[in-house]
């Protein structure tokens, strides 16, 4: 099952929210609207829009008055990956330059400003505090998973709890807002609301540590980035944890080893290319995806709880899809 | 009369602004806690709080319910602060080191959002989405602001016109926003937020007229940062668009010929300080500091349309202190 064929009963509403998006990035500023509307063509997979448009469904029907609110995720989400791509210094993302890359830094800085205040004026239409609120705390949590992300660079210390915290932020709580919002902005009672936030946020969890797998599993083309770019930055995820735990039970050091050299920057290439090959070896990717299933599981039990309607199957065939991702 | 003399009124309830400025910067993230610290010792009039509540006392006394707006307003200001910093790559900014010059650019980018976020928290617990709406639409207008000085660095072509475009959205809309929130979240009736939005407005525009003069006039010990520094950065000020006016109209380019090197630059402090020298020996500095008293004039008429409280007064005094601003 494709990613189209998953949202094709909201496929209507969804092209309504590209549609939204690309009016708002046109612009007088011809800096500001080519640096957006480049973001834009990057493309992306939308989930978070549709993660609000499907909550909705579970009280309201059609859900075209959440659209607006389903852009504004997705302006939200496309403002922290400007911001995320000054700190990497990354320059390429999904495969194409990114904004910084093409525009600097300061471009890139107000770019994403600008979209998280667009985002803000949606909000604003709702006439709802809750809605901010929960929008403004998501936020604050975001920047924090950011700052961690940054000091825990290169952290061979950081636990496997450490590093679900730092997800959470920096990705699930996103999602999970997107389900939370749509749900409230529906109107929908309270059991509803608090079920669909859980199901987003396990399935958050899910959907970043497999992610974070794609970094060893995956090949330049269908990543749209350099394979092993996350280990290379220094950044620790699951995986790597759960190998540097295994060699320490050995009494081995031979990871943490070669992670010191490629923080040194020596020979920085081969050292990265067999620690990669280390961390797959190791059984470490098997143990990770066993923790994701794990979360994809508790999503589905969140489901449970809710009324069948046909978003809920939707929604289960996300959370399965989430589960066997591998692009 | 002294800033500190000009605000006697509202004392009490700028100290309780600076004591939740504190509180807000208490943090589990050491990094994130330091960088907001670090810019909060750095000081800064306060003046959007100070406009908040001033703006508040034509309908509400006393005015604490408007603290939280009043704090709101200053963490946005602060935010720009931070990421302006980011762009300018400046390394001081009131006499001490930048948040960017200290721990980077990334620390900065996420320390503003960051502060960002916290002020929509406040926002969110007036209840009222005209107050978000008015928030969101002031920030999406600073971000072209700011893109509208990055493009137009060393644009030499710009007119008067192209300058007080720029500063309204970089500078006067906020503090006009801080007078129409203070109004508004203190129930006035809609002429009573008309006139202070207008007043603001005005006195913004004077204010950063006023500001931008203090780069040719005052020293590095009182203006916290070396002189001069706008103009080396390629910012135009008005002054400066006004000495190139002049030189035009005699058929001159000298100004023109050092602004071209200072933009190569080449033999850099020599010109730069020549440069300063032309603009100030023009009379440039002196029609500047005549359009800033205009826009005094204008601020203090919109006062007269107010019932005759004693925070009228003070508003006038604010205005004629603006107006006389030699720091």
């Amino acid at each position: 099952m494709s990613k189209y064929s998953l949202f094709k009963e909201i496929e209507e509403e969804l092209h309504q929210v590209e549609k939204e998006l690309n009016s708002l990035v046109r612009h007088e500023n011809l800096v500001l609207q080519e640096a957006s509307a480049h973001l834009l063509k990057a493309g992306g997979k939308r989930l978070r829009p549709a993660f609000v448009l499907m909550a909705g469904k579970f009280q309201m029907e059609p859900v075209e008055d959440l659209i607006p609110l389903a852009v504004a995720l997705e302006l939200i989400h496309m403002a922290s990956l400007v911001h995320d791509d000054v700190i990497d210094c990354a320059s390429l993302r999904r495969g194409v330059p990114t904004v910084r890359a093409l525009w600097g830094n300061s471009v890139s800085l107000h770019t994403g400003d600008y979209l998280f205040a667009q985002a803000l004026i949606l909000v604003a239409r709702y006439n709802d505090p809750r809605i901010l609120r929960i929008m403004a705390d998501v936020s604050v949590k975001m920047c924090e998973g950011e700052i961690q992300q940054l000091i825990s660079v290169f952290d061979l210390e950081q636990t496997v709890k450490d590093y679900l915290n730092r997800i959470r932020r920096k990705t699930a709580l996103l999602i999970s807002t997107s389900c939370t919002l749509g749900a409230i902005a529906s109107g929908a009672p309270e059991t509803v609301v608090r079920a669909l936030t859980r199901y987003g946020y396990y399935l958050g969890m899910a959907f970043q540590i497999t992610d974070d797998l794609l970094d060893f599993t995956s090949n330049e083309k269908e990543l749209g980035k350099a394979v092993g770019s996350d280990l290379g930055q220094g950044i620790i995820t699951l995986p790597v944890i759960y190998t540097l735990r295994r060699e320490k039970e050995k009494g081995s050091c031979y990871l943490q080893g070669l992670l010191r050299h490629l923080e040194q920057g020596e020979n920085k290439d081969a050292v990265l290319q067999e620690a990669l090959r280390l961390v797959v070896s190791s059984g470490s990717l098997e143990e990770a995806q066993g923790l994701a299933g794990r979360y994809i599981e508790k999503a589905k039990r969140e489901l449970e709880r809710l009324p069948a309607v046909p978003a809920r199957s939707t929604l289960e065939n996300i959370a399965d899809f989430v589960n066997r991702r591998r692009f």
